[in-house]
């Protein structure tokens, strides 16, 4: 395995795009190596990639949306990556597609990175794995990562916290305002798009929106600018209103203080799933099956016994 | 704090309502006494009450099912407990509803306990607060709690999986097969309720499960049952399809299992949330901090970095 895994390390550190697939699907099943991919990756990092999360509701035009940033950054000539997390994007269909979906304009470009991650039920996965997925991108050379999901669940707040700035989409005439206070976005947002922005209702969409980041008080206050993705209209104005929020997270202390927080959640995301898997050890050693029948026989009370399964599976070996 | 709690605790098991109500709100609300009340209704345990798990899609009729249900364990002379953890139920609408949610018919029934449990966002929260709420309503004299869940997310999977016996309930005309196909709900039903089997399509509803169910190889097959909640038409049927279950779970040993796995998934969660909460503490202390940072600089991997935590967090104090 170890020779194997760091020979697929150093060519994904190429950009060779199968060698980059190939681990972010390993690190995404959860691979034995994942400890050891992960330790190669971060022993020699040469450099961090800015985080954009993109999100908001079902058919408000993420992927194109996204579609529309990578190739405003490619202008820029910069190495972009793609992690589309959203279930209900094209790139995704709730499945890997392959080693390297295919954007419409992107499909040749050696420069592009577009990866769909299966969002996993299970508790933490995808909190767990993106981390992951977004240093292999990294290690492949990507200087802006766009991380594209959909904006209604706990999952998808993790991932959001994910990214240096968050994008959230909106568009005319699907209640916005409403969805927004709802959701809590408002404390998540750096940057609102309102996406479709040749539809009636677009200017009441972004006055609302105003007045409602007007009443937050926030230090930094969301720019909103309207899009139409699907004709690239306004990919020049979110690019100025991202590099807008990357200088004030740079000149507040923010940036680092959100990658702080970052890490440590990465941290704790591991820790809790490095110790469910040795409370499945103790299961295979009958362990936790007698600490349950006492508690079942009213021998000893549930705390009690988590204490002793916590000081088990805290012991090596 | 202590005399306060075994007062409280004492005066439950007299079955006063009020008492019954405190300690569930103090289970729920992550109480600080929570571990001294656990230890003390675990201490002398009367007798362990029948669980009785409901599920099933919004408006299928979970809650007036399970008004019929009390009813006819009422008639058996049974005192019943009632934990709605359903965010649809009208006991519940997302908060609780005082010291004891008045069903129609049983507000001035002494010997039947309601009580509505906010689903809770964080993870576990809800899995973690509900054995606990079962307790207090054990202590407190119930010899059957019946616990409506809306069949959708995992939260509520796992709630019905504190239970011995599931009940899911469906209508015709809901698209059921599909549902019950996609949702997995094949692997949790104990005993399948067709309510509203007044409707048409009913008959073509229960054919379509029986297939579905002679198909499943499992050991026990799920009775089909029609009923008319709103009527109380098939309570006496389901009740007899519920004492089918518990005796073939008696005959087989599955209900030791099930009880022991219950006590597992409950030392379980116990013991995640309190390294959740000791990792807190060392984010508290700055030393997750600390390990943020280095993993930030490039000096420490995080799975190291977990390593670390997991073996501060195992140290006492």
């Amino acid at each position: 395995m170890t020779s194997e895994v760091s020979d697929l390390v150093a060519t994904a550190r190429e950009g060779r795009p199968r060698a980059v697939a190939r681990l972010i699907s390993m690190v995404e099943n959860g691979s034995p190596g994942l400890r050891e991919i992960t330790a190669l990756l971060c022993a020699d990092r040469p450099h961090r990639a800015r985080i954009i999360g993109l999100t908001g509701p079902p058919g408000v035009g993420k992927s194109t949306s996204t579609g529309m940033l990578v190739h405003a950054f490619r202008r820029r000539g910069m190495r972009v990556g793609v992690l589309a997390v959203d279930p209900s994007s094209p790139f995704t269909g709730g499945a890997l597609l392959g080693d390297r979906v295919r954007m419409q304009d992107h499909a040749t470009d050696p420069d592009v990175f577009i990866r769909s991650m299966a969002s996993r039920g299970h508790l933490g996965g995808l909190a767990w794995a993106t981390p992951q997925a977004l240093r292999v991108l990294e290690a492949a050379g990507c200087e802006v990562v766009l991380v594209e999901t959909v904006g209604v669940g706990q999952a998808e707040v993790d991932v959001a916290s994910l990214a240096d700035t968050t994008v959230v989409l909106l568009a005319p005439g699907m209640g916005d305002g409403v969805q927004v206070a709802k959701a809590g976005i408002l404390e998540v947002a750096d940057v609102f798009v309102v996406n479709k922005a040749d539809r009636e209702g677009t200017q009441a969409a972004i006055r609302e929106l105003r007045n409602m980041i007007a009443l937050a008080d926030r230090p930094w206050r969301p720019p909103v600018v309207p899009t139409v993705a699907l004709r690239g209209e306004g990919a020049e104005e979110v690019v100025a209103a991202l590099d807008g929020h990357l200088a004030y997270l740079e000149g507040s202390g923010e940036l680092v203080r959100r990658r702080q927080a970052r890490a440590r959640n990465e941290i704790e995301a591991i820790a809790l799933t490095t110790l469910r898997s040795r409370f499945a050890d103790l299961h295979g050693d009958r362990r936790l099956d007698v600490l349950a029948a006492r508690v079942l026989d009213a021998e000893l009370d549930p705390y009690t016994a988590a204490d002793e399964l916590l000081a088990a599976a805290g012991r090596p070996g």
